[in-house]
This record gives C-alpha cells, sequence and structure tokens, in this order.
C-alpha cells in the first residue's frame, strides 16, 4: 500500500520525538512491503519565525494532500504567559482543526501493568480502566463569537452548537462504544446551558439508532470527580470542546502514564495523530524525552487512518517489549539505565526488523 | 451577640443535616452567651411543591433580613435526566445566588489525618494538602445570554465578564492568601477566550497592590491535572464561575473527606453556608446521612459572618473528636457501631454544652 503522510513536527521536543515515530513507521512499511511518502512542513512558534504564521498555507497544502498526518507538539515559552502577544503559536492549532475539519479528538486512557505504580491514584483505582474521550474540536466557546466592550472593561466569548455538530461526533461515540463495552456516556451542564440541553436532546433521540448501547447522562462537575474516583467504570465519554479540553488532562493523569499517551483526530479531509504531552521546550534538543506516545500515536495511524490493524499491532507489542526490558528513556528508568530518545527508536525500528 | 440567622433545609438530606448543625449553634449560643434568631424559610422541589418556585420571594426577604444563612441542599431526582423540566430545582440555586448578590463561593479543600487514607489518591500526594478555591459565583456563562437559533437546530450561551466583576473576586483572593501561605493561582483559558484575557489581565494589574503575595497564572487543563497529581502546591485558586464548577467538585474528592467539606458564598447583602455534599435523596428521612459537612459550615459561618474564632474553633474541635472517637455515620464508621445522624448531633451538641 502507499501511504501519503504528512509529517508536522513541531517545536520543542516534536521533532526528536517523531523523529523515532518515523523510523518504527518506516521499519513497519519495510516489513510490510508498504511505500511511505513523508512530507515534512513547518508549524507552531517554528512556523512563526519563518514566516510568521503558526498554520502557513504551504503547511495546509501539505496536511489536505495527505491521508494522514504525524504530529508533534507546539508552544514556546515566548508566548507563555502573554496573553496579549498578537500571534501565539496555539493559534496555529485552532486554525489547523478548523480548516481541516479535525471534529473529533479521540483520547484513550488506559493503564500499563509496569507503570500503574507511578500513578497518582490508588492501584485499585485504576486498576482495568480504559476508556476514551471523544472530544468535539471544531465547535464550541473555542469557534464562537468573541470580544470586548464597554473600552475593554468587558469581555464576552460565546458557545454555540448545531445538532449536526452534535450528531457527528455523538455519531461516532455510538459506533466505538459498539466496538468496546456497548457503554456510552454524554457529558454535559443540561442543568445551566442551552448548548448542553441540545447535547442532551439530540444524543437522546440517537438512542434508539443504537440499541445495544447503554447510554448515560452526565453533569460535567460529576464526572471531573468520577473520573478520579472510578476511571474504569467508563467506557466511551463524548463532550463538547471545552469540557473535553478539560477532561481528557484530567484523564491523563489517572494511569500513571502520561508520557506514552497517543491521541487522534479525526477529520473531514484527513486525520491526525500527536502524542498528548506537549512541547516540553526544557528538554529540547537533549535527546531525553520519551518517544513513545509518538510512536502509539503512529500506531492509530495505521490501524485508524489506514485499516492497518497488524502493523499497528506489531507497534504496540514492540512498545511493551520496551517497558518490559527496560528500553526507556529517564522518565521511566528509575535507578536503571536511562536511555536516549534516539537510542529507544532504534531499538524499536530494529525489533520491528 | 444577637445573631439573626436564616436556615433553608432544602431537599432530601438536607433538613436532617442541618437539624444536628442547629443543634450545635444553639449548644455554642448557649455557651457563650449569644441569642440566635432562627428563621427557616422553603427552596428547592420543597418550595417548588408548596408555591411553584424554588427561591420563591418570601425565602428570598427571609434572606435578606439575615446577617447569614444556613444551607442544606437542593435537588429531587424527579428532575433529574429531564433537562426540559419548565421550573427545576437548580434554577432556585442560581436565582438564589444572583438575587443575593453571592459573589464568591469559598471552597476549602484539606485532609482529615484519620480519613486520609479514604481518598483515592495515594497518601504521599495529598499529605498537607490545604487549598481553597474561590469561584466566581454570579457571573460567566451560568448567567449570559443563552438560547436558541434556526428552528432550535442551533444553541448558544454566552460568557461575560466585567473588570469590576473580576476585580471584587480577586481582592478576596488576595487576601485570603495575604492570611495564609501568600500564594495566589488564577486560573483561565487566557491562550483562547477573551474573556479570560481580561481575567488576568485585570489579576496582573493588581499585583502591585499585594506585592508579598506570589502569583501564578494556570490554564484550567493544566489545574485539572495538577490537582491530582500535587494538590499540595496550592494555596489559593480564583477562577470564574464554570471553571470553578469543575475544580472544586473535582478538588472535593481529594482529601478523601468529602462528606465532611464546608463551603461559604461571600454575598453583597449576605453570606450564606452550606455543606458541598448534594441532596442525597436515597438517604432521606432514614436518618443515617453524615452531618458533619454542614456542622463545620456552621463553624465557617461563625468566623466568616460573625468574626466568632473561638466558637468556630470549638465546633471543629469536636468534629475531630467524634472522628477520633467513632462517633460517626456509617459512611465513615467501617466495621465499627454507625451512629445515627440525629446521635451525632446530639452527641456534639452534648460535647459543647
Ligand atoms: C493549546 C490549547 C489551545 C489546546 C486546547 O485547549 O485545545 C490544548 O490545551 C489541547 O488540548 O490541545
Ligand atoms: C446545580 C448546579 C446548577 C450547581 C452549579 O453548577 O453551580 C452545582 O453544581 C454547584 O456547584 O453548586
Amino acid at each position: 500500500m502507499e501511504l501519503n503522510i504528512a509529517l508536522l513536527p513541531g517545536d520543542g521536543i516534536g521533532p526528536e520525538v517523531v523523529g523515532q515515530a518515523v523510523k518504527v513507521v518506516d521499519a513497519v512499511a519495510e516489513k510490510f512491503g508498504h511505500k511511505i511518502n513523508w512530507t515534512s512542513a513547518l508549524t507552531g512558534a517554528a512556523a512563526i519565525d519563518a514566516v510568521g504564521d503558526p498554520y502557513p498555507d504551504a503547511t495546509h497544502e501539505v496536511c489536505m494532500a495527505a491521508d494522514a498526518i504525524l504530529f508533534g507538539a507546539i508552544g514556546h515559552p515566548r508566548y507563555d504567559n502573554d496573553p496579549k502577544a498578537p500571534v501565539r503559536p496555539e493559534q496555529g492549532l485552532l486554525k489547523m482543526r478548523k480548516k481541516l475539519g479535525l471534529f473529533a479528538n479521540v483520547r484513550p486512557t488506559f493503564t500499563f501493568p509496569s507503570l500503574i505504580d507511578n500513578s497518582p491514584l490508588k492501584r485499585e483505582r485504576i486498576e482495568g480502566t480504559d476508556l476514551i474521550i471523544l472530544r468535539e474540536l471544531t465547535g464550541g466557546i473555542y469557534f464562537g463569537e468573541r470580544g470586548r466592550k464597554d473600552n475593554g472593561d468587558t469581555a464576552f466569548d460565546t458557545c454555540t452548537y448545531t445538532r449536526e455538530e452534535v450528531q457527528r461526533l455523538a455519531k461516532l461515540g455510538f459506533e466505538m462504544a459498539m466496538n468496546r463495552r456497548k457503554k456510552l456516556c454524554c457529558v454535559d451542564k443540561a442543568n445551566v446551558l442551552e448548548s448542553s440541553r441540545l447535547w442532551r436532546e439530540t444524543v437522546q433521540d440517537m438512542e434508539k439508532d443504537f440499541p445495544e448501547v447503554a447510554v448515560s447522562y452526565e453533569f460535567v462537575d460529576a464526572v471531573a470527580m468520577r473520573l478520579v474516583q472510578w476511571p474504569s467504570s467508563y467506557d466511551v465519554i463524548i463532550t463538547e470542546n471545552l469540557f473535553g479540553d478539560i477532561l481528557t488532562d484530567e484523564a491523563s493523569v489517572i494511569s500513571g502514564s502520561m508520557g506514552l499517551m497517543p491521541s487522534a483526530s479525526i477529520g473531514l479531509h484527513t486525520s491526525l495523530f500527536e502524542p498528548i504531552h506537549g512541547s516540553y521546550p526544557q528538554a529540547a534538543g537533549k535527546d531525553i524525552a520519551n518517544p513513545l506516545a509518538t510512536v502509539l500515536s503512529a500506531a492509530m495511524l495505521f490501524e485508524d487512518a489506514f485499516g492497518l490493524k497488524e502493523e499497528a499491532g506489531i507497534i504496540r507489542s514492540v512498545v511493551n517489549k520496551s517497558l518490559a526490558e527496560g528500553v526507556v528513556t529517564e522518565d521511566l528508568a528509575g535507578t536503571n539505565k536511562a536511555y536516549k530518545t534516539s537510542e529507544v527508536g532504534d531499538w524499536l525500528a530494529a525489533q520491528i526488523g
């Protein structure tokens, strides 16, 4: 098979971790006889420096022409604590999501038995946790009208949703639940927000099309509690953009394996795969960042963008092997030898070959 | 001193837990020679049943005439999962907050050494946790314009903040920090929301008036993570209404003592004190609900509404004694004898007397 993949390394440790995923993908392609056409493009602070735009048109064209996108991370300390900076790397992220129609962010949270004791939560609370949060990514308060009034003394943001946007996201949620434990939880704040009431009534209307799926409706504040108390009680969670932003990050710390969590963003034109961690500027260029989340994102890429399950399975199994044998970066090495980012990538690629 | 206190028992277990707090307050008043004038009024489902309004005008008058309000909980299963019910108990809550100008919800999170192992988090993560979340309670998306368009197929909610609203809340936060560990964290989503940028710039402008306070600015998604990872790193957190709703509930489960957490809502005209737990309808009328959160809310009432620190201290010390001696309801009794709600109240009052 010929796979056209856009490569967006981004900022900070992005280029290093993406580099290891490329080695792994190339090894898998070699083994299975696929041909990968990689095309790189600039995003984030790197793109602001080069052309003054965190998501340049040239990058958009590369993405539109690709079957899938492998993304690192963006963000630079130069832009932190400066909410008024005229151009910020995150704007590139939002523009990319909108222009590529990446409407669904898929965030799995699962545990690795060997890492479970890294979690801030007690083992008995998280064992068996295997949930997916499906976050709506191109609507809501992220993209509504906003501005100032009264000489700047009043600020407003608008959260808007259409029934179609909710249906599109919810349909994916129902389908995922059908392939899993058949439980769907719709998270909203329907006791206060009109947009949440639209979410709830739309999902309620769809229940009849998926009679096997057990659907529950929970308020976002209650879910923020239960995710810490009993994460293993959830299967698939669907929610709007801002609630999803908060809950996916909260969920990411419960597994004890945050540095390993991959994600996918499903789009109208193409899909994007990226680790959930940030650009971690302090570690950039030091060859110490953990590449496993990006490598696992590449596994999702094979499976979700191309339906290549066996290829995805091999990547997951070599990652498990690296954990079992301690071929890991310093964040996971404990008192054992820590491997360099590039060494982990080389080792994984060699294991596949 | 003569203290005029409005009593709003509310729904579910509300009347039972409030009943115990009344016993404790009366015992304290007797001991210190205060005179308490209690005036009861209806709220929530109970008020809907009686007069069709969850926060009737008569109740509002009682509250306005009081120096402080002791509140139980509201909510009834009859209204759950029915986002379209024309009158809902929660509307009473919102109306009450707005009409009384209860602009700041004060939610402490602390640990009780004897209960720390109830937490889903590991002991070493939570030991020493002692934080306060100050949630703005009468603005933001809870009270902005909302509605439908396109024949009901589009829904919107508006989040609005004025500089004055932010200043009022932040001032309280700075003052609290000055009386504590002098750390203030402003939580927002300034990388996306205009209202958050107003929050951030307003708090930045206020820093010079409180030079001793170390101020940090964090995004709400990052805080949702760090509250689980390192709750003890926070002192005072200030944030807007919806973020506060989510983060206060998340924070409440980390201490392992959620059933014991009190809260205060500071207002323009009066202040309200209530346990953070809900109306827990399944337990209503069974004399099994844990009254300690309401009793500790009464301690906050003495201290925050009347400046009576010694009275507050006595209540806290008898609560600690009830925990140490196992005079607790079934939720905390483990394999030991469980006391009834009313027995715990009687015991606490007797200890004070
Ligand atoms: C950087 C920021 C705009 C972004 C978001 O809020 O969506 C990030 O937090 C994320 O979750 O990808
Ligand atoms: C019942 C609901 C409207 C309320 C809120 O969201 O403010 C509750 O969750 C709370 O935190 O007091």
